[in-house]
């Protein structure tokens, strides 16, 4: 049984080792993966891209917990998820704005005592509810004894583009990668358009026109969009960070036109 | 079998690879977890309290390696220490003091030539006395096997506070977190009085007299101090970061006066 | 079954997460081990270096991937390495150049569909190609039905210092570890003469005479010359860092001077 981590925890302190401790105690057979504990911290937008991507890989029945966590310690509730065959669990904050945007799910909130530590601390929910929850559900104990389904979570306004005219849609950078590649939230799929038609992709003050089919198809340090591993288009600059030529990151808005030829 | 690693290693060079490799060849059903490689280089205050920290989470009978060793190559011995059903295995050079300062605990040097790779290298015990000291104490091999039990063994002066008067103790920076919480070794339950008496936690020019419950109870950016999830007192900013705010980390001193009412 | 992981993707994004995802959905009883994901960009020296140095005290039959790939999506192949009991899979760019110099090998190219994914991006070939080769060949496919035996694979010019003349040799830094200790392409074993003639290592405008037998066998700061536990000539500074002292990294070249008595 796999339970994978995703966080903004770090990897200098004690915190992740005390979650994995956690689980260890209540799964003992638990493989434990990270994913990344290198989420900037309160970088819910980035945490959501990310357990989103890097879960639809896993094998079915893996639990996932993402914790980027403002609110610990206030009324935000804990939240089991069911999607395309996975399970997550974290904080209703909006972490999982990515998965709700792509797959029908269940979502309920966790409130049953027992699937967490006797003594739940104010300000680490990753250790006394999230990792212990995750250990249960790992072993077995089934979604309905967690909690009540409900449908009033959260979702980030991120999710998805917005459209503002026939041709025309703002987008957002969910994250900038370790090489400098700006992801959008502009999926291929729902924008099937751009590799026939000619648009404009305005970041900034600079446009990108053309799709390159990899990073290595461009002038070194030229700009251009790609098509991510994972189908969002990404602005990108061969051999080069598109993040520092450009000067922005996460959170920054993208217009997108696709002109009809 | 678990065994856990907290090293000064970083994890960009092949060192953490190399004692995984080894731990795998001697023990090949060990599951290694990492708690953290990125203990700053020499640092063994903060290595003292994050494996501490993290290991008292652990199922019964987890070993715990440990190693920040500026010693090595010199005649600075390797120990193992029982504690709490815990094991730990590193340097005598005091990594080990919170642990001693917290439980009961029993330790022995490691001499026994045979829980060490054959050719023990001058430069890199973690690979060659450590890593296989553990695999074989995982795989079942006695303590009392690795050598005799000694009582000399190094305690650091951080592992307490030192009262200088009735009302006033010199508490230490053990750690600065990701979140730039500073971690003092000053614990709630020998100072349970911070709950209920006024008090003034004073670090460089500034001074601290609030205990805030959780991390976002405070106006953003306000100091105040909180029982951090470890136990230990911490100086936090909401949202912010204390260490920056006070330009202070690891091994800064902090004055505490309680006020009797 | 151990499969390790060598790579540039740094541990902040999905990309090894999906990585691990595939991984376990084809393999789930192989154990993934981290050796680092912090290799610089592009830097094929010294992932050379790193997955050469980890591998090497692994249970033989371990599968080792390394990808450091700036040519993912051209056509450069994937290939299959066995040697000294090790198997190895990434690019063929030089990437385990150190291996083919220090051990008889087989390389194979890796051509069989069936050992990838179905749909194989144009960008990221360690989850489409390495991830389910590693996974397949951890199952127990033969190495025979990944592709034909190949004798063209790249070598890169780093794996060896270049002899010329009679008493001198050009080595190549190789990387910077995590202390600031600069690691050489010179191995003791070939320049065993260092340890009993008079020699000089020119860095930049500096010279190492001293070969010292410890990190700590120096005046802090003192520049002096070690053989690293991995067998290979490092330039030290005591409790410093050698690559800041002499402004200097992976790539640099060396020049020895070994003088007859």
């Amino acid at each position: 049984m796999l339970i994978t981590l995703t966080t903004d925890f770090g990897d200098s302190d004690h915190f992740v080792g005390a979650m994995k401790g956690v689980i260890s105690g209540i799964a003992p057979r638990a493989r434990i993966v990270d994913i990344t504990h290198h989420i900037p911290p309160y970088e819910i937008r980035e945490a959501a891209f990310t357990v989103a991507e890097a879960s639809r890989w896993f094998p079915k029945g893996t639990v996932h917990v993402a914790v980027v966590d403002p609110g610990v310690g206030t009324t935000r509730r804990p939240i089991l998820v069911e999607a395309a065959g996975q399970r997550y669990i974290g904080p209703d904050n909006g972490i999982f704005s990515m998965i709700f945007e792509r797959s029908p799910h269940k979502v309920r909130v966790i409130s049953n005592a027992k699937v967490m530590l006797k003594h739940v601390s104010r300000t680490f929910h990753g250790r006394d509810v999230f990792a212990p929850a995750a250990a249960h559900l790992a072993r077995g104990v089934l979604p309905g004894a967690f909690g009540k389904l409900i449908t009033d979570y959260v979702r980030g306004s991120f999710a998805a583009p917005a459209q503002t005219a026939a041709d025309t849609w703002i987008a957002t950078i969910l994250k900038t990668d370790r090489f400098g590649n700006l992801i959008t939230n502009l999926h291929i799929e729902r924008f099937a358009d751009l590799r026939t038609r000619p648009f404009e992709l305005q970041i900034g003050s600079e446009v990108v026109r053309r799709l390159a089919l990899t990073y290595g198809d461009s002038e070194i340090g030229e700009l251009a969009a790609i098509v991510g591993s994972s189908g969002f288009l990404e602005i990108s600059a061969n051999q080069a960070s598109a993040a520092q030529r450009l000067g922005c990151g996460a959170g920054a808005p993208v217009e997108l036109r696709i002109f009809v030829a």
